[in-house]
């Protein structure tokens, strides 16, 4: 296997994760990384959707992937009128926001955003590409702080040399646990079951720890409740594609099911991210249904025979019951009690914690 | 992918399993079928042996494998005296039985009736290594007959146009079990966990179901949860390695998590089999840990970076309490009731059904 791996700390700076700039968008390919560091060019906001929609990137990535395709659009409705460059954003941000539909309500925060930032380029005649991309690096250093606090609290619910499960890639929060870990001289070690089909825990979560000096130890997706069992798991966290206000989290499939295993084995469940308020309940997500034939195949090699048919949700839901705790930036929340978010004024500018 | 596909008849043919003949073993290769139809060919029973601790066969192939492996032996030490002959035979059965901890005990029966056989075949001037096959024929004959029994027993626990959960192989009983369920016009669908890190439930029980004219969909393993809860199961299902006497049930790594996800649901688990004179208490169970690299690759190609650690263990243990039923020839016994099997009289001469 070449390796070509340059680490976290070049996939989480901004130009890497998606980058808009002289007219193109250029988007690191997750789905590769870190075997192979490439990129994946558009040349049209369009472009930058279906690269959404394709998980060319994921976890936190598709929010500055929309950003940046915003920008691509105002580029290419730059010799319009401003009533003509204003419709065509608008347009833009619809096809930007729907690309995946469990995420389309946080999608929509960051085409809204980055709509506000372009009328205000306009009435000053700034530069409206230039005027969005600043919005989404400061939409960016304001998340990135708020998961440092996010990671403080989670590492407190971590013990002295303690055991964690992880599920998928929380990408920044990921880091930023490690590195609070550090920061507390904690010294946990790591489970990261692979996350099929995409190996996303093999490939990017195991990664981002050995990058960091964890020890760190890979299990296929059918081993979590084993090791529950066995190697004294303490905490099991995960990211979230949405935490509805009534406490449904949505995340990569197999959480809910890791999460029904720790609560049978008396392990806690903890979920990081704001509440999301375009879900006040778990009835608005949509579940996406992904291309079947891709949990026919392992890193392109096929696996089952002609005939056989493949099924392929790209995330569950995890109900209240099965999550101890909601870590937020202002601190763990009961699952059941995720209005205290917003009635605490802690949502924010950009309203958004990923 | 180049397709030799011979399907669940050939696999299931006696000579197809693992066959002696002529001073060799051949032994088909289940780690890449059905994409590619190859045999492993054994020249010495520590070769055999070596191809059980490989996994070159799996579910129920080892038991056969294992008395071919004994002819194999009785072939080397055909020109020793009656006393040399058994004496290799005997440090030949030791040798196979303990190929793979987990199926010791089982092993052991079968190396045991293999030894009869030779002592019958010595005392009466026969050929040792034909007397040894066509008492592995004769256990094989019985054991099919005890799984048709099986299949019965678990049919009748499948709603019409029900939907049926498996994890791994079952081999013979997952062929038994389709025969049974045409036959009564069941119509059920299955759901197949593909069952990481071999694939067995992507490679081989959608194909023997493929085979048989059934709906069959492979999911990842991190989804089994999330399709009880979607697509309406009625019935988990898997054969065990073992069944201790005490209810445990130790099967593939993973069979653990999804019985668990059954009970979570409301979902019941049917395990297939007799229970294991071999195992009064779990206590007795030795969980192999296999090498841990093979959990980093996929299809063979890998999936972590360098300086990630593997962890894979083979097996995991289903307590009793996540068990609805035993599934024997004998009808379906509650788990802390197995020793009923016995009493009954219907362990046999074999006292094994896989």
């Amino acid at each position: 296997m070449e390796r070509q791996d340059k680490g976290l700390a070049f996939m989480l700076q901004y130009e890497n994760i998606a980058w808009y700039e002289k007219g193109e968008v250029r988007i690191l390919d997750r789905r590769i990384y870190p075997r192979q560091v490439e990129f994946v060019v558009c040349k049209r906001h369009e472009e930058v959707a279906k690269a959404i929609t394709d998980m060319v990137t994921q976890s936190a990535g598709p929010y500055t992937a929309a950003a940046m395709g915003m920008a691509l659009a105002a580029y290419e409705c730059r010799s319009l009128s401003e009533e003509g460059q204003l419709q065509h954003l608008k347009q833009a941000a619809d096809t930007i926001a729907n690309a995946r539909p469990t995420t389309a309500s946080r999608m929509r925060l960051v085409t809204n955003g980055s709509l506000q930032a372009a009328e205000k380029a306009l009435q000053e005649g700034r530069n409206v590409s230039d005027a969005i991309v600043a919005y989404s690096v400061n939409a960016n250093d304001i998340r990135y702080a708020k998961i440092g606090k996010i990671a403080e609290y989670l590492v407190d619910m971590i013990p002295q040399n303690g055991t964690v499960m992880t599920q998928c890639f929380g990408e920044t929060i990921v880091g930023k646990m490690l590195a609070e870990g550090r920061k507390q001289g904690k010294g946990f070690r790591l489970f990261c079951p692979e996350t099929r089909p995409y190996f996303q825990g093999a490939r990017l979560t195991a990664t981002v720890a050995r990058d960091m000096g964890y020890d760190v130890t890979v299990i296929t997706d059918n081993m979590p409740a084993y090791v529950m069992q066995r190697e004294h798991v303490d905490v099991f966290t995960s990211a979230a594609d949405a935490i509805c206000l009534d406490g449904h989290v949505v995340n990569k499939v197999g959480t809910f099911q890791i999460a029904i295993a720790a609560k049978y084995m008396g392990i806690p469940y903890f979920v990081t991210g704001a509440p999301d308020i375009g879900h006040p309940t778990v009835d608005t997500v949509h579940i996406e249904l992904r291309d079947p034939d891709f949990v026919l195949q392992a890193m392109g090699v096929k696996t089952a025979a002609d005939g056989v048919k493949g099924y392929y949700p790209s995330f569950d839901i995890t109900p209240p019951a099965l999550v101890s705790g909601v870590v937020t930036d202002a601190g763990i929340l009961s699952p059941y009690d995720l209005h205290r978010y917003f009635r605490d004024g802690n949502a924010g500018e950009y309203g958004m914690v990923v």
